[in-house]
């Protein structure tokens, strides 16, 4: 399954470091299917009720903007849900690695009351201790976007490309892209 | 169908002018269902091919999120696609506003050839001259976003508040908003 070469990763890479002066260039929009059958769209900074979403159709589109260089990458692909009850031992792995990637302000996100429900308490919560040694709480999950198309768009330059996985002859994968009209 | 009071209004002209240095505050991204049945999310700047999406599956999500104040709304409802062929008088005004109402530069954006299909020439373009006091071309679609739900936060206070439209015993509407776990 693995791709060895994701042309549009480098343009990516050179997106993110060409934004990098700017905090908010790692934020991007996430669109899903709601349960109810209509898009459903959030910006991926700590956690949204986005899970049960993606269980039921997995598939989402990231749209990432870059707002100093004028580039919008649209990134399409299935959606994996690791959570703790996976028998996959590489993916607890990987969501044990998040976990601990992730600050200590985030991971106490994750204590909170369950979001969309009604507030409850009048007053915020009082500040729940978390052991940084700790391992992941139940309620926190690692997604993972398996992407098999990019469009990328350079506002600048006014050029658009378009990059799809093929299946190649000897059963690997490649990417093939392709200029197209803005 | 008139609503009077959509109290996340004000909030948004709130968000709009506590950002208005950054140019980018007027880009948000619009989550529809693609043809293929799965989500698909841009960036709302010129155009994209979201005309085909939107009339086969009439809902949206926009998600606007400001960099400067923290605040993200995700905005769902129906959406209007208005074409040349419309038979209302007062929508083909509001297109034809729309239209007069876009910089000439943007309105050239509709001259171009149609998005998402290979390039063909390797050259750009001439420049199509556009008379300024022409009306839309067929190309210019005005799309109106008729909301029902409106979910707010704002990750400074960690507060989120939802909104939602409900019917009056009167078949008048209005706009319920009830504070929500962030």
């Amino acid at each position: 399954m693995a791709v060895p070469l994701a042309p549009w990763k480098q343009l990516l890479l050179n997106s993110l470091e060409s934004n990098g002066s700017l905090k908010h260039s790692t934020y991007f929009q996430l669109a899903t299917i709601g349960l109810n059958g209509r898009p459903s769209n959030r910006t991926v900074v700590f956690r949204s009720c986005k899970v049960e979403e993606i269980k039921r159709f997995p598939f989402g589109e990231i749209c990432w903007y870059f707002t100093d260089s004028w580039e919008q990458y649209r990134i399409s692909g299935s959606i994996d849900v690791i959570d703790g009850s996976s028998r996959d031992q590489m993916k607890l792995l990987q969501r044990e690695k998040a976990w601990f990637a992730s600050s200590p302000r985030s991971r106490q996100q994750y204590l909170g009351p369950i979001p969309g429900l009604p507030c409850i308490l009048e007053e915020p919560n009082q500040e729940l201790s978390l052991d940084p040694s700790a391992g992941p709480v139940v309620a926190f999950c690692l997604l993972i976007v398996d992407p098999d198309q990019v469009d990328y768009l350079n506002l600048k330059s006014n050029e658009r490309l378009a990059f799809t996985i093929k299946n190649n002859d000897d059963g690997g994968k490649c990417w093939d892209s392709k200029k197209i009209n803005p």
